[in-house]
Parts: structure tokens; C-alpha cells; sequence
């Protein structure tokens, strides 16, 4: 099959081989697969990883041993647990230490024809959510995690600090569950695109004053600092950006204003499915361009590109 | 007055001008002052503090307009705020932005014959708790302060990460409320008598595995980084250090592993008051060493140097 391999650097396999299922795997043949800030920064080294990146898709279960999923047009959640270890016994799947994860750590991704995940990580898609839809349902999955963790308040603005992929779709998910929202970036076109999404939106450095809740979704050392400065004492400060650089960050601003810090990752799909089936959130007007997989390279530089949101590489 | 004040270096002045009070202002002769952390940093250059350090202390009301106060003994609250803003009038004067803080920011401490502080801030002392308990009300408070922020489990044992002073009372503050303490470090000698406190000890180097709930201690950037690796994911770590130097963070595992950092700073001093009032917690075997005054450098060497705990200086 063909897959976007990432070893030094990323090349295109046109003979990689197909995915070998493992017990109560399914096979699916992926449609549409979306760029994420992650898969620009494994690049850059972050995790380690080698393999075939890519964790955002939609497909087909090409084969399965359920008979409930054969044939299925589906999404996937990433991370494939053991099942058997204490976080998977207690709901906490995600943080299994044995997990590998879809195109991160230690499993294949999507970028490819073909990827192969444990049957009970996939989702059958509604009818009512179509493909170019459905490849944003483990970021918006992602966003909605903050939800499960805290629930802020409704009569405060929340900001949200970053104004790309990432930002922008944590901002139309607490924006959509009624919240006020307040996004701020440093690129005047992209915030543009974001208000004209019915979005509030600030330059960052027209920001004022502080928000009891801020949602770092810079990818950014200086951005976690910049955050501090942007939380009220007391307040929370929403660490969602998988940066792979550490930086200087003096943590005494934490301790003095007794700031907490919550680090967020991958969310349940369940809430971003109902959002998404529902008509809560449309994420189709984030999409900037759509590459076939044999224009990955070019894809990938559209993707590094301002004032890009999300690029997507069309696969079958 | 006799007063040790910082300006490039830490000195006695003999002749330092007597504390003039503002409206609502008690004088209080100081009896008893504690070195705390934060003190060896002020010199080192946290906050940038130029005056009379020192925030730990007992003594007796010398004049106040408050004739409750008058000629009572007391502890009295660090951090004196404006009365007026949203955070005096939402309960949290602690963070009050115009604040100024006893011996740490914008107001002489307690390093002196005399201090003054607004009369509300002042707590009387009852007979039960005699001054060298009483100069750890503040320290006491400040480890209260989280279970004032959070409630932990009470049948997961509690990583207290250092074995400082700081650690020692954090330690002793949860092991009272009946919670599980471990408390590790890299001092045998410290460990020995925190053991011989009944407290569970264990060298830093032994430990093995990971906790739900960490409270970093160390007042250190790297101690930091180890406790984060020793957090569970989804668990909670609470930075209890105001450790001057920034240091290189990676915060990537606070993401990956979704933990939650809460700062912690100053508590209320009731919760504190009532423990000691009802013999709940001994501090005192934690003095190490009480020096006069005039001996201010030889206490602050003192201070510096393992295994000592607690070094009070003697003011009157």
C-alpha cells in the first residue's frame, strides 16, 4: 500500500506493507485524514516516533472479526489500551502505560491506505455526518476533554490563547456548549476567519486585564508564560498544546497566584460525535485545502503555513 | 530599633527607624521570628525585596487603636490587602492585587524590635499554644492552605516531595488530618528525625512508582520535574515552592499525562490556630536552633545548613 513514512525525514512508500491486524483488530482503508499540529512537530522529533504518522481520519472497515463493524464508514479513537491494567479498569484507557497510539507512539497511522485498531476503539459514523466533518471528531473529541475535566463557569469569559487548528476548534466547542469565548492570536487573517465564524476575537496584544480561565493552545513555551500573565489569581490555566520544546518557565507566578494548571489531552469521542450529529458544530469551514496523498509534502507545507487552519490529504 | 535589614547584603541596623502605623494599624513587639525558605531567597533576590525581611513570628500588641488588641499576644497574617478590590471582596485578600506582604513585598517584616500590620490581620493567641508552637502559624497555615484548595483521598498515600522545613510541616499538617504521608527527600539525617516524628520516610533515590497526589516541597526547578515524574497520570501535583530561579520545564508530561498543577501559597491562620490549640500538631521538634538577634547571620547560616529545621531568632 502507500503510506507517508516518517523516518529521517518524510517520504511516500508506494510498497509499504499492509497492516497486519492482531486479535479483535479491524482493517480500515482510510478516506479522508487531517494534518495535525502534533504530526508537524513529530517531524521536528517529539515522541520519536518512526512509522506511518496521522491520527485524524475517516474510513471504511475493509475487515473486522465484529460483524457489527464490517463494511461500517467509521472514525477511531487513537490511543489502543491493554485493557487490563488499572487506568484501563478504571475508565482511564487513555493513560494506559501499555498503549500505543495511532501515528504517536508505537502504531502506524493514517497517512496510509490502509491502518489497522482494535475493533472497540471504532465509532460508526452517522449518515449525518459527512467525511469532511467526520475527520475532525478526535480534535473536537480533544477539545471537549476540557469539559470532562472542568466545567467553567457561564457568566465569565473564557479566553483562549492561539489562533490556529487548535484554538480554533476549542473555541467553537466552548462556544457551542454556551460559553463566552474570547480567542486571541498573533495573525489578523486568521482572527478574521475566526469572527467571521460568529467567534470573539482579539489581536494578543490588544488583550487587557485577565480571565479566570485560559486555554493555552499556542504550542508554545512563551505562550504558557504568556498565559500565566493572562490568568486571574486563583484562576485556571488549560495546558492543551503538546509542545515538543521545553522552555525557561519559572513556575513562581503559579505558586504566588495560585494558579492551577490542568493538562488536557485526548477526549472521548461520544460528546464530539453528539455535537457533530447534532449540528452543534460545523469545523468544514476550518479546512484550507485538501491534498491527495500523493501531494503530502506540499500538504505539509500548507499546513506550517498562516493563515492555514486545517489541511486535509484525501486518500481513496 | 534594632532591625536586620536587606539591601545589597543582610545587616543589623541598631538604629532603624520605629515602625510609623497607617489607620487601622497595630504595633507589635516582636518576641520570636521563624526563617522560612522564602527568606534565604529574598537575599538571594526573589521579588526584588528591599527592607526588614522575616514573616514567621509571635509577639505582644505594643499600641493599636483596637482595644481587643491591645497588650494581647499574637501571630498575625502576612499578607495585608486593600479592603476595596474584587478580590478583598470575594474572600480571596490574599491575592489582593494592591496587597503588601509582612518582610516579603512592600512592607518592613519581622526581623525587628517592632512591626506593624492592620489590626484585622492580627489573631490574640490562647494560653494552649505557647511562642515557639506559635511562630509556626503562619508555615502551618500556608500547608492547611491545601486542603483548603483540595480534599485528597484518604486511603492513597500523599507524596511529599522534600525534607525540609516545608516538607516536614506539609507532612505533618496531612498526616494529623488523618491523611497517608510519605515524605522523601536526599537527607538521611532529616529523614531520621522526621521518622523518629512518627512521619513515614523514605530516601528520594528508593522511591518507586508513581502517586495521585504529589506536593512538591523541594523549592527547586528540578524538584519539580521529579515530581512530576512521580505523579499519576490524571493525579494532581501541588507546587508549594516559591523557588526564585526559573528553570528549564518541560511541560509536555503535564499534557500527555493530563495532570493538574495547583499552586499554593499563604493560608488562613484559623485552621492552623485550631490545630495547635488542640495539641493536633507539635512544631517544636522541628527547631533545630534559637539564636538572638544580634546574631541574625550566624541563625541564617544556621538555616542554610542540613539537617537543621527550624532556626527562630530571639527579638525580646
Amino acid at each position: 500500500m502507500r503510506a507517508v513514512v516518517l523516518d529521517r525525514e518524510l517520504r511516500l512508500r508506494p510498497d509499504h506493507p499492509d497492516p497486519a491486524p492482531a486479535g479483535g483488530e479491524s482493517i480500515v482503508r482510510v478516506t479522508l485524514a487531517g494534518i495535525c499540529g502534533t504530526d508537524l512537530e513529530l517531524g521536528r522529533g517529539y515522541m520519536s516516533f518512526r512509522g506511518v504518522p496521522g491520527h485524524e481520519f475517516v474510513g471504511w472497515v475493509e475487515s473486522s472479526g465484529d460483524p457489527a463493524l464490517r463494511g461500517r464508514r467509521v472514525v477511531g479513537e487513537i490511543n489502543a489500551s491493554c485493557g487490563r491494567c488499572s487506568f484501563c479498569a478504571g475508565g482511564h484507557e487513555r493513560h494506559c502505560p501499555n498503549r500505543t497510539v495511532l501515528g504517536i507512539a508505537g502504531r502506524d497511522g493514517a497517512f496510509a491506505d490502509f491502518l489497522r485498531l482494535p475493533d472497540r476503539n471504532l465509532h460508526p459514523l452517522p449518515a449525518a455526518i459527512a467525511d469532511d466533518a467526520a475527520v475532525f471528531v478526535e480534535p473536537i473529541a480533544a477539545a471537549y476533554e476540557i469539559l470532562a475535566q472542568l466545567w467553567p463557569r457561564h457568566d465569565r469569559p473564557i479566553l483562549v490563547l492561539g489562533d490556529g487548528r487548535l484554538g480554533a476548534l476549542v473555541a467553537m466547542v466552548l462556544s457551542c456548549e454556551q460559553f463566552e469565548v474570547v480567542v486571541a492570536g498573533h495573525h489578523p487573517e486568521k482572527l478574521a476567519r475566526l469572527s467571521a465564524l460568529g467567534l470573539r476575537t482579539l489581536l494578543e496584544s490588544q488583550l487587557d486585564g485577565t480571565f479566570g480561565l485560559v486555554v493555552d493552545c499556542t504550542g508554545d513555551p512563551r505562550g504558557f508564560r504568556r498565559a500565566l500573565d493572562l490568568t486571574l489569581p486563583r484562576g485556571t490555566l488549560v495546558l492543551k498544546s503538546t509542545a515538543a520544546a521545553s522552555g525557561e518557565v519559572n513556575l513562581a507566578p503559579v505558586v504566588v497566584n495560585e494558579v492551577t494548571v490542568v493538562g488536557s489531552r485526548c477526549g472521548r469521542f461520544e460528546p464530539a460525535l453528539a455535537a457533530l450529529a447534532a449540528g452543534k458544530i460545523d469545523p468544514c469551514p476550518l479546512i484550507s485545502a485538501v491534498y491527495p496523498l500523493d501531494e503530502f509534502a506540499a500538504a505539509f507545507r500548507a499546513a506550517s503555513t498562516p493563515p492555514n487552519f486545517k489541511v486535509l490529504l484525501r486518500i481513496s
